[in-house]
């Protein structure tokens, strides 16, 4: 295992991607209404917000659905995704490889993007998404 | 608008939380697998990771099914909630009032909490639940 690596990954949720339905009426609310300032990598596919800083919580589904009041059931796709910035092609393999080891599923290997990054998907044992990528657009978090 | 307030908001992506379907096996994936460090604040019922910066993005949902490779249909809870923490019950009051104005829907109003703090959720206009919250366990991010 390669510590720096690790260290590097534990720091380094970089972006939290949530999947709207309507892009126009989610910028509304998000950039007009709650005042978030967009990043200047926004543009009209894509709204971007930088955050200061951010907790991880691993909890139990049932409890968490419990809290907000709400039903526990859900299926398919859940609208959102984690993504790790890293420093170089090398490192997103390194990381992905880390991943599968550690019981991740490999659900997209690494390739260039469309938007000239270089990046692939792995998901954890609940199915939720991480996106391992390098490129331009957002600087890794150290 | 209190721009104050507002300011906080936005510097203020404190958690996010992942609603698992086993702890114990998420635990092993992100503390023994991928190496993070559980912070202080965790217990038998939680998991905390403290992570050091984050972005969110909004990114309609089929694209980001498709940059995945994944279908896009889901339905249901999607086991995961973003949270806001404030320095007190009345920063938590004023921001659930400001996102219902903004269009979002009070899902639970703030009350006291089972781990001594003080939240409230709301939805925002796709259904994702945010709690803005106060107290001990975790300091507000500014």
């Amino acid at each position: 295992m390669n510590l720096g690596v690790m260290e590097s990954f534990e720091a380094g949720l970089s972006l939290i991607s949530l999947g709207v339905s309507d892009l126009t009426r989610s910028r509304e609310f998000y950039t007009n209404g709650l005042g978030f300032t967009e990043a200047p990598e926004s543009n009209q596919h894509i709204a971007f917000y930088r955050m200061q800083s951010v907790c991880l919580a691993l909890y139990p589904a049932s409890e968490l659905a419990a809290d907000i009041g709400i039903n526990a059931e859900g299926s398919g796709f859940r609208r959102f995704t984690l993504s790790h910035n890293v420093s170089s092609e090398h490192e997103v393999e390194v990381l992905l490889r880390l991943a599968v080891a550690a019981g991740a599923q490999l659900v997209k290997p690494a390739n260039e993007t469309n938007w000239g990054g270089y990046a692939g998907y792995f998901s954890d044992p609940d199915g939720f998404f991480w996106e391992v990528a390098t490129g331009s657009f957002l600087d890794p978090v150290r």
